[in-house]
């Protein structure tokens, strides 16, 4: 907002022509933009390090591309997720660098050439092979926001010896993702062998009772192992977010 | 059923008199003692190699009390799960010698002195402190029926090498009961590293997103570890019955 | 592990170069195979008698085809189970003696040409035609593990008479699977009718309040009948492997 | 309502001074009688052959002996469920010949001497002990509206001869209300033994993954059985009253 | 059972060379076919009064055309619910004169040219016109059974007065089967109005928070009208067997 | 009805030839219209200031087409909503003049030109862009009923910016309606900023624990905001019709 | 906020000495009062026409009673739903014209003599007796807030004359609250009768599967009346608030 | 686990004497305590950086009492959670100087007297009143985990100013901890205004659908905010452990 606008909103606002309540909602509105379909929020990289994420889930194509022309305007860095080929085909008219990664389902475009200094290893971990989709969303997630990534898939607890014989890669992580359906017990085996912060993410693989992924949630959220924190079934993006908002704001605040 | 009735019986049904759906009847009756509020199956320590068991809750004391004189009467042992102090005071009455357990909550009496030579050990193992009352049951249930039987308790998975430290005894056990709550990963981790029957008993302890038992329950069916079934939630009973009948029937059917 | 690495490894802990946990880690990792999509544990088979086996499902046929290739290399028996034709074709490819049971949906290759010797007879019963799917991969997984098996198909307790009648069979099992859908209530009248184990799969099989097997998994948990354990929904091999576990470890423990 | 009282209001319709709707509701209310909490219908009776039957649960005594003193001067016959003691004195205060059945938990008041002439033998069986409550609720309300009544109590299918051994009076009965909680296969098992109509009700009797009579409730309505129908968990009077409507109304129609 | 086979059976029991049991298996047994995928209850007639009906869901044409086949041999009717035009092709190569009715899914064949004499009307009302078919399918198996039928169809509470309007149909009818999606109370006003056994079935019609029936089902089992029982969603063919078995059986006991 | 049959009817009432549940039930019936499939309610718009309104889902284009021939015949104005293409060619070939929003998913006809004199604005809010079909759908309806319609896309609490800069659109509103999946916070914060009814609408967008709406429908039901009421989960048309009782009915009650 | 601090204030936001959002912070903070366990938001009444009302449950009395003091002291109208006698005994200490309503468990202070003129008559209607406690706290909130208020009580739908022989009533009314148990039927009925707001409050009342209110909340969502909203299970509150925010703010908007 | 002994294990696994695993196990176990009751794990100080915290919960103030005094001899520090009075009591008579918080009900000895240099504030939020003890627990969990702490308390987004007013304490917070029950929006917002990790703990305040804390829990999981991580209801500790873990741990990995 230019100053000149802001004077004279303020000089309004004192001599009661306009309310504070009014004052707000301008100050407010002036870092949106209006798409007949999205209302994009540019003030988000601002304030949270970030621009805004495209969940492709529930939209069209041409609504997705035209949302990704958008925030590639304005901003550095495109992460869309949940994306099919044809949302993709449809972004790549509009921003031409944009990839797809069709294992992580994401459109990409802008993803820094190198980690962001100073930042540890965001290690994400699976249970076993059906949940590496869910992983590499976590990783293209953590690997765009400037994070450095690692892996190790297929360490499920039936032979707790595959998880045990990592414990290499455990130590050197600064924070870590795990990622399992079925009954979720990883996350609690990992949860009690590191100190770092542990992100579990429940997956919709297995059948009968795993209810789609409702019982590695609750065996999650219900983790013997103190410190483990959850996301919802399946969001590799959500876990790749927050660990990398973990690995980031420490010791500095929110400013 | 006495031979002369008997021969009557089937003379009636070649005249036609009787349908063989009443003979069928009458044949599968005579075994039964009936109460007036219960049926007592005499014919089940034929069938099933040990008497009718008494689950205490729902019943007054009396009835309970009525049930374990008229089983004592016939059998030998008396088993009453979920029993409180009052249907102690109650059976005691009618049973002088049978005597009780709080912590496992059960009613015993004319228990066999000795294992039945022959069997291996049952062993069972809790995750936590709190689940030590049901893993009593179990116990109570298996040495009851004749099993030798040893315990691990408090090796949840948050440390691991509780459980991994305990090789030696998981390697005698022929058969293993793991009870837990919360998560209930024990008993996929303990599944992956024996090879014998691992029976998995959801307990209720948790808060929260435990749902008293579902997320034991829960994670335990969809155990990762393939060879573990499992019982109803605080079923410690179910569980030392089972691991008895795999404990004692081996290779000899059912005859 | 070969001697010298051994010794020079722990030399390097009693001399404080590595921790103790490093040990377990190198020590666990050395009978793991890494794919880059898989970590198989080929010391599983010593630990539990038989090798990996491969849910099919949510794996790609290419990766199915990468694993069995491995496992059939290192150990004598493959069981892949949640088939399809696809899997199929992409595993023969790689291992020709590959065999696909279509009913089953199981890929099997160096079965073992008889069943163990002193193994009692594993008997799996269905309650309706629909139910027999699940209980062929009972049947397939149980056999391939070395146990004599048997079935009755379609003996469900609308029709009591169809199970009396079976009494013989029953008789002969060493271990019996009840396989239903519905209201599973053909497990408790099987439970109440023998001294074995009884394992208890239900099936998705019914609708409306069925809920996909919801309401014979609970019918299940909740048999009146003491010692009937039970797995996840539709799941037929892990049935039948619990089964090969009972009939299999008797009286000899863990060694 | 009288005749003038009507000859007025047809009047007022025919000149148009009152509509269509306001004549059905003048019509309607007339046998209605308004207290401050409840509105007693007393058409009830003419229109279904019974009078409204109270449900104490969630009513003060203070209106439950309100409700019922109305009743009884207005029909023959009281019925109230769900009644605690409290409700009992209450009531017996303003209907001396009141009767309290403490384990059904009901409240009578002229209750018929005999059964309706020609009515067939309404027989309620219980698969446990504990299930007895509901079902003498069950049994009360069918002999309060005049039929015939029997019972079998503690007839589980554990021991399937428990139920085969009382073809008798099964045979006898025209209809059969099962009472059943843990997994409710009583019903399914009875439901294909006889001809009649059979009413399933499922009691909160089980623990854990019982909850509180769903899984009952679920078995009952799988029932592989035809012919089985459910009312709600431990809803004694509603198959009782079901079982009466059933046994009463054959063969000429509504009217 | 032939009369000497019988008598060599009864000689060996009386002399001690064959169980009890054994007699009681050899007497169930002998009205039994076995397919290979399926044991034909032929005693079943006799027993309730009809031959088996198949659920076809589940079964593959072949299967449901087997045991059609071997049904319409030995009994009169033929009755298959939830059937595809797959099932009806298979089943006509074996049974000429199979009917196809492709609104209610069934396949029939034999179905009586009147109904049984005495019977009263069974009426099906809907709630609206997505809940046809369902009772289709209810009306179709009570005509099949011999019982006159008649319908309301699209008489939902949201306009009270089209059942009120009805009073005629629902004064005439012996059994009424109501049938409603979304929040079913058209069977509590139905149950209010009339003093005939009514029968709610659930039906799967309705979105969002109606869950595919489970709203309904809910509704129906809570109903305020005393006398009303429910069958599984969407089972019209369970309602018309039970509204048959309600019409036909008064009276006259199980005999 | 015409007078003359109204009053033989009445004389009749009088002389007891008739009852007065057959005058309920005649002078009810003169409204509706009998189709095969359909009771159709033409009092509807009298009692309700608008015409039936046809949910197309689990009817067939035909039986559509039916209804909505009827309904333009004797009331103006056509809605059906859930309607597929297929519905809306059937319904072009009996009602020429309808019209299809693919969007919104209805068909309407001869809807009013303008909005109702002297209502307020009803304002469709929503969450995010996926949320849109639900949201026209609602607003379709409340135009097609006479309302002036208003709209906010995309603006969910992750941004509270958007909805914030928006406080003059919120202030012009006289009823509101939030459409919302995930967790369905906006209708919280949304129902705390304005003193007009608001009306939350949850659509199952989401994934995982979303449960498609569930997770928006709890979340909207416990809101913290007092005020908010709720529709089913997707049930854009409901959410439209309640806001055009309520902005069209105020002050002069139901006459 | 006095003229010379925002002054300051918006000097420093042009000098850049702090951002837009502190300025935003600060507006939106100077109406709050902070308690340590309560923040009062003295701007709602502004903001919403109607002050904080005080929520009991969960809060200890002495926290009820410093809250009530501080809105008392503030803003005219004290209204606190939930209350135990105990919170009413720590309330009038602090605020001597404090009124205790037992049965609606309400606490109320300086509640309007006479209704806001020119409101319609908000209606509130219940199926049973049991229902009153939440419909009373429907009634006391609606009449604390300026509205007329009537009420029908016990007019459930298993004798639908009750509610047909009110619509003198139901026509007078410009908002109804319907307040059912059990399958919550009623909402549906008054919801077709008349064209006026309906707001459907589900009640705890019932046994069984009414699951606490659940059967009741399914059943409103998922009503075949259009035009019905529904708040949460027993919230008389949130009914009785949504009825006033209709009945005043009609035609008006939101200033 | 002395050198020597190690020297002589090391000797036998390479003579061949013990295997692999043995030796595995033999180095686990030399850190764990053994009551009869409990195995406690001292050697999660150094593997995690906080020794066994103690859930009170199921286990008798004996055990807990027990437990305390072990690790207070081995480590610190004491945390024990959800405590009543009964257990503080028996505590207090083994560790003199332990302390009792009621509201967080938490034991705690030896807390660390100023927070670990260098560490970032832990802010926890509330939503309202109610949840504070939950707020508490975690804030004490935090603090003698050596974190500063600060708090917001009753800032829901009914009145959105309530949070927003506190931009200063959310810019300074390093870890967020948001309380909150019923719709649980206030994650979403918070998420949506901070960039550090954001940690939702649900409570089970509120009624009705808020089904003890499921709803909060489902909104906070389907948070349209990314980076919010979610712990199990009514788990402060659990937040408060994760967020010391995030704050503590940055930049250094897990050695």
């Amino acid at each position: 907002m230019h100053a000149d606008r802001l004077k004279t909103l303020l000089q309004q606002l004192m001599a009661g022509k306009i309310s504070e309540d009014e004052v707000i909602s301008l100050l407010s509105a002036h870092t949106l933009e209006q798409l007949p379909y999205a209302t994009i929020d540019h003030h988000r990289e601002l304030r949270q390090g970030f621009p805004e994420v495209i969940l492709c889930e529930g939209k069209t194509p041409a609504q997705v591309a035209g949302i990704s022309e958008r925030i590639t305007k304005r901003s550095g860095v495109l992460l869309a997720t949940r994306a099919t080929a044809r949302h993709y085909a449809a972004v790549r008219r509009k921003v031409r660098k944009a990839l797809y990664n069709p294992l992580a389902r994401t459109i990409t475009a802008n993803e820094p050439r190198k980690p962001t200094p100073g930042r540890g290893t965001v290690l994400v971990v699976t249970a076993g092979t059906s949940d590496i989709p869910v992983a590499e969303e976590a990783l293209v997630t953590a690997r765009v926001m400037g994070n450095p990534v690692d892996h190790i898939y297929d360490a499920g607890v039936a032979g707790i010896h595959r998880i045990l014989s990592q414990s290499e890669k455990l130590r050197r992580a600064s924070v870590i993702i795990v990622v399992a359906g079925m009954e979720g017990a990883l996350a609690s085996v990992v949860g009690g062998l590191v100190r770092v912060p542990v992100i579990a993410v429940p997956t919709s693989v297995g059948y009968g009772a795993s209810f789609k992924g409702i019982s590695a949630l609750l065996g999650m959220l219900n983790s013997c192992a103190a410190g483990v924190t959850v996301v919802n079934i399946d969001n590799g993006f959500g876990a790749g977010f927050a660990a990398s908002r973990i690995n980031g704001e420490h010791g500095t605040g929110n400013g």
